[in-house]
């Protein structure tokens, strides 16, 4: 049964809406308002005629038919007779954001259980419980806490709420956003099978990123990432290395850990790019998302920080990066239309007083031959127009910029750049990682 | 011969300073003035009358007597003649800001050896050239391009000019602040010996933060760490692991560099610590100088979000973190206090909605058992009063604040703990490489 419907619902019924700023149910309606979500939002309160001026239903049979999707945000005890009145109205899909289940005790257990049989009955497909919502920024449908309306080719798939939510918030801060993000919180019906199939198949997405502590089957698993990482990348940060953290997944859940050597050695047969951390799974992310597509590894470094690629090299050491001698005619190129004082060599290092224009004329040179591939951009002292010449020159060639020591005249050209979606770094090794993996 | 009077003159002479505000002999008197430099500022420049509200004199010989430190921006090849005037001045440190000597080829080379010659001649002590300055926040010394004025415990010695300005701005933005920078240049005669044995005897100073490429005397440099780290920690960026970044450190620099292998050895044998990266050496500090005094290594994890306390886990692992197990008392003490959906163990694990009252309470009864020397606090959902129970408790034992997926609700909340000084970090991974550190 297709999960479409989480997605791209025409219309979404908040069952557990509420007055209450501080509650999820009135958050869900407010970031739904606030995206522009372009169908439908019917609140379902019993005790409430309106809610951030939208009509309130007392229950979601009575409110209007062909309600597509069901956010549910009641008390856990509540929840199946919720899914039971989405039958009524023929919501196909429904987002339980209610805690209380699985991940609490025995009775929150069997209560679970109960959701996804009246699921399975009603033939509505659930995500959660206690999952803390979804984003389509497509169609501005955001159903959780943070609000994510920035549109982009980052897809999230989390297992964890406060991780979907780091990564959405750091997409939408860098201007960079995303395409969808789903967490599937107990993971009781919907998993991540189902989700990285139909982020697969999504267009707007071209990155899938996933943070998971269980498999929920290994084969189904491994066949979908096979099929799917042909098409697009996918990152996985796999909670679960040491026995302790195991430990901790199983108190909730102990079916689908495994071993960690297993899920890595499966890694190995595919296509999946596995990660150390979230500053990692981040960047990478952030690298695909904003660089252009890159020919190869051949890197070429134009600086006026020695120290900053001295540390960049160190960090291309043992990775793909092939850090190349300069083609010869470019070498004389350069030779001719620089001064004497600079070595025409890879790291290209100009004078540490070197202007924008400097730069701009050594990447202009530099681009020009096929076999430099990558041009990575240290700027280590003030340098006002530098931005102007990356912002010019990014769209030809993947151009890793590294903002080194910004000075009070500078302090806004990070930032002036992030809000054209171009990726600066501060942190030469970061910007390795993220060469080497794009 | 000494260099107090390079980070404690009473009185600094601007040589080559500027109206122009790009230019270094501009930045450096605008930040002197900016950060309230407790002496006199002498600009030194025949062609103007005043800048930025000073007299300016034509040139330090005839500059009020008794100036103690030159801060030298002229053209290379006046520097020799400006050292010569110190002299007659009684000026005895100097910082050549200047650039165009051993870094840019052989006549650069030669003036070099000439400036050095000079300085040993006129008994003074020369930070450069090819330095970007100096600073003492305790006396309002800024001779460098970012301002930075913020007081604090961090010390760095840097052998890049953009690296140091990086760690400064950083520690600056995070309102941690620095006690004292030098960035040595092409360390013609102040080295890193000096420093250290410097800064290891400076009040004000409690971590020494220090990027390095080339040691000029090893066995010097391992005696002074040796001694200075018996007080206090000292962390090492090495530049130069790899053979490509020790040919572009050798490209200006022949001597000094030496075996990675040997330096990583020679390490091991005192009490330096070594840091993989920028990133790493910045938090690390931040730890050291934020955090309150660790009596030991045994931790407890206190979240709402079990993905953040699984990474946490993960990453502790393989390191000297002791996620101990809860003390029998404290246990039955949380039991009492605790609805029974809540776990008792370690990673306590609060219910996802948990108040900030509920961190509070569980913070208190864990504080009280002294076989818990740290707590890592993971927020992982909107909590708007978190803020104020971190603060709070803060000063008592150490306490890492982690916070993920901030909401809209609590966007100002992370920024508030800053301005206090208290770390917070993103990234559980880094997060647990600061408490296994500091």
């Amino acid at each position: 049964m297709t999960i479409r419907k989480l997605f791209e619902p025409n219309s979404i019924a908040v069952v557990g809406a509420s007055k209450e700023p501080d509650e999820i149910g009135h958050k869900v309606v407010r970031n739904l308002q606030e995206s522009d979500f372009e169908g439908k939002i019917y609140p379902v309160n019993p005790d409430e005629e309106e809610i951030l001026g939208l009509k309130c239903y007392p229950s979601v049979r009575e409110a209007p038919k062909k309600t597509q999707l069901a956010v549910i945000a009641s008390e856990p005890e509540e929840v199946v007779d919720a899914i039971k009145e989405c039958d009524e109205n023929n919501v196909s899909n429904a987002v339980v954001l209610s805690g209380g289940f699985g991940e609490t005790n025995d009775d929150g257990k069997g209560l679970e259980e109960e959701v996804v049989e009246t699921g399975k009955e009603m033939g509505i497909r659930i995500l959660g419980p206690n999952s803390q919502g979804i984003v389509n920024t497509e169609n501005g449908l955001c159903a959780t806490w943070p609000l994510l309306n920035e549109g982009g080719s980052i897809g999230i798939i989390s297992e964890s709420n406060s991780i979907a939510a780091e990564l959405g918030k750091r997409a939408q801060e860098d201007n960079i956003g995303i395409s969808k993000l789903a967490t599937f919180g107990n993971k009781a019906d919907v998993d991540e099978v189902d989700l990285i199939e139909y982020f697969g198949k999504d267009d707007e997405t071209d990155i899938i990123a996933v943070y998971l502590e269980r498999i929920k089957n290994g084969r189904e698993f491994l066949s979908v990432v096979e099929e799917i990482s042909e098409e697009k990348p996918i990152l996985i940060l796999k909670g679960g290395k040491s026995e302790r953290a195991t430990e901790e997944i199983k108190r909730i859940e102990k079916e689908g850990i495994g071993d960690y050597r297993i899920f890595e050695s499966a890694c190995r047969q595919t296509g999946l790019t596995q990660v150390e951390n979230l500053d990692e799974l981040y960047n990478i992310c952030k690298g695909i998302a904003t660089l252009p597509e890159q020919e190869g590894k051949n890197t070429v470094i134009v600086t006026n920080s020695k120290g900053g690629s001295v540390l960049a090299l160190d960090a291309a050491q043992d990775t793909e990066i092939d850090m190349i001698d300069l083609p010869e005619k470019c070498q004389e190129r350069l030779e001719e239309g620089f001064p004497p004082g600079i070595s025409i060599k890879n790291p290209l290092n100009l004078h540490r007083n070197a202007s924008a224009k400097t730069y701009d004329e050594a990447i202009k040179i530099l681009a020009r031959y096929k076999d430099i591939q990558n041009l990575v951009i240290i700027v280590g002292t003030p340098n006002k127009e530098i931005g102007e010449v990356i912002e010019e020159r990014f769209d030809r060639l993947p151009l890793i910029p590294i903002a080194l020591g910004k000075s009070e005249d500078d302090v806004e050209k990070p930032d002036k750049l992030k809000e054209k979606g171009i990726p600066v770094f501060s942190e030469p090794e970061t910007a390795m990682k993220v060469l080497d993996s794009i």
